[in-house]
């Protein structure tokens, strides 16, 4: 096991009935908090409704940013820094999935910073202070809701970039399964394409195959849980345990737990998805099940053993040679992101695949800046051939 | 799933070297220092003297209080007390495993309080500030380092109780596997099976089957990477990784991940155990590995369903009959007990089997004040006389 610091404070709340709980979490920090939202659909499950009663008994002032899309832009942080400022509050409220909680993020850095908040992303300033984000989640998949990162777009460029700060993790995260009850079946699958990626790049860290044990399996029983309730529901999106079971696994799937003692995790499958989704608005996850399965293919050819490895123990590949259990592996559970209706081509995704080099183009910045130097352009351009 | 709050916010700085960052971290709390620590295996070990060079690097001065036993008393956790006031302290630093953090934790809380720290423990008081605790973990096994429980035992009645506060979490603990190199055989036996028991009185408070997939599929990691690790750190001391998986382990077993979801988790193994410990100073998990096996038979013998799904989940069992199920399971656990030579009766134990009205009535005190109301004498007689 590799060296590691593991440090999670998030107070999460969860389950039926904890969104009333939300207005008694903001007051602990004062009594003006900014409400951050998306496009209308936390009114249509009435999870709006119960949050803004929640915070009237509470007595806490409300100012409105609603309307962040997602693949979120840093201009809309930009209006939610003017609105924090303007009306000096205490905190600040995302209730939404990761596009609002990352835009909710952004603001509660940007507001305490006397510079463009863009300078966090290509990490020529760090976060001195923020004020303290809260969320009530509606969307599970990028488990921003228990981490200390946060993604945004920049509309000129298209670069989506991240940061990462223990000033902005949320500080309570209240996460009530009944409010996914009205997550269409794609975000449903997109989502779980998310968590899914999240754990097996911190899994395929590992090179050697037998040396993280502990972690390995944390993945299998957080990937085997979110592959059921998964199925379950997308057969009925009122199952309460599938979606309680959805939830929670998502969240501890990115929460710093399965990569603990794995060293430094490289996220080249995000990366290049990153550009997907900025150069053609696809969903994160649409990008993602497209990308991962290529990436599994383009990596094993060069290390089969860990990838062997996944096949063996959590799909139940019984073959011996690592070469051809690897390809099985891969091969299942790109049937089953097919069997969950999500994109394993950039075909299927609507992607051109004349577009190659642009993507290429674009990702190789984000390389740069997250340091995989083992990504150039032209090696980026080999992994989006086997995405075909 | 269950309703439920998770909120850890411990900071585990976890690997080779570690140690040495305890001065940097008891320095963001003050300057002066209580340290508390056990017989002297943290001399033997090495440990000690990191510690204190750590220490010293920062400024921080220390007082001591050594001689901290197994089953921690009150009378010694008062002394400290006392010289945590006499000599304002800003912290309590335990260097030790589950009887000294538990001691540092009731010091921290007893030296802020007016009152008799017993009365925590009976719950007549609640805690309601606490000096900082820190920990340098030698010995893994309570997960007291990553929880907000403490264990005491009073010295003239000899219960043991415990109690909970998030003010008496520790904010730092220091994990160096290497610090368990010197862990004797037949503790480190004693510290799995005090994991494992962590474990499984959380998975069998869960009376169906099949309806807590996410925390049992946890319980299976933990447990099938800690009983590997305990055979290779028996076979070789000085395994890193081996000893690294049990530490790591062992502090997620009990901190709150695999009971949350599951509703009120009761401890009735550890509570009739505590009355071992506490009548007759045998090691904690030797206790448990007499009583654990005993309560599963007694318990499985009403309702077997939960037996059986650890029989064949955890253990391979393979046959259809619930009750035949559940008792192979318990078999195959028992069996490993005994392979790493820990006690599964009280004969093994040394304890007199005619004593068996004596631990009950110790232990019915206990099952009062936890509110186990379904342990009276009669049923604490009975399950003991399921431990022969």
């Amino acid at each position: 096991m590799q060296n590691f610091v593991f440090e999670n404070p998030t107070k999460i709340i969860f389950g039926k009935g904890s969104i009333a709980r939300i207005g008694a979490e903001v007051k602990r920090f004062g009594t003006r908090v900014l409400m951050v939202y998306g496009m209308g659909s936390v009114r249509a499950s009435g999870v709006y409704e119960q949050v803004l009663n929640s915070l009237k008994e509470a007595g806490v002032d409300v100012v409105e940013l609603p309307g962040v899309k997602s693949n979120p832009l840093l201009s809309r942080a930009k209006e939610g820094i003017a609105l924090a400022r303007s009306n000096q509050v205490d905190a600040v409220l995302a209730v939404g999935g990761g596009s609002v909680i990352d835009t909710a993020k952004t603001i509660a850095a940007g507001a305490m910073a006397d510079h463009d908040p863009w300078e966090f992303f290509v990490y020529t300033k760090t976060v001195k202070s923020a004020l303290p984000v809260l969320v009530v989640l509606t969307l599970s998949a990028s488990a921003s809701e228990m981490n200390a990162a946060a993604v945004i777009t920049r509309d000129d460029t298209l670069q989506k970039f991240s940061v990462r700060s223990p000033l902005i993790q949320p500080k309570t995260s209240i996460l009530d399964p009944e409010a996914l009850y009205t997550v269409t079946p794609s975000y449903t699958a997109y989502s779980a394409v998310d968590i899914i990626t999240h754990m097996l790049e911190g899994y395929f860290t590992n090179t050697e195959p037998g040396e993280s044990p502990l972690q390995d399996r944390m993945v299998y029983a957080f990937m085997r849980t979110l592959m059921e309730a998964t199925e379950k529901s997308l057969a009925n999106p009122r199952d309460y345990d599938a979606r309680a079971n959805f939830m929670w696994s998502g969240t501890l799937a990115f929460n710093g737990l399965t990569t603990a003692g794995m060293g430094v995790v490289g996220f080249p499958v995000h990366m290049i998805e990153h550009s997907l989704s900025a150069l053609y608005d696809i969903a994160h996850g649409a990008g993602l099940s497209i990308v991962l399965p290529g990436w599994m293919s383009w990596s094993s050819a060069k290390r089969p053993a860990r990838f062997a490895r996944l096949a063996r123990e959590f799909f139940g590949v019984d073959r011996s040679d690592d070469a051809r259990a690897a390809v099985e592996g891969i091969n299942r559970l790109t049937a089953w992101f097919r069997s969950i209706k999500s994109p394993v081509t950039l075909k299927e995704g609507g992607i051109p695949e004349g577009d190659i080099e642009r993507i290429a183009d674009n990702a190789v910045e984000l390389a740069k800046t997250w340091k995989l130097k083992d990504y150039t352009k032209e090696v980026i351009v080999e992994v989006l051939q086997h995405c075909r």
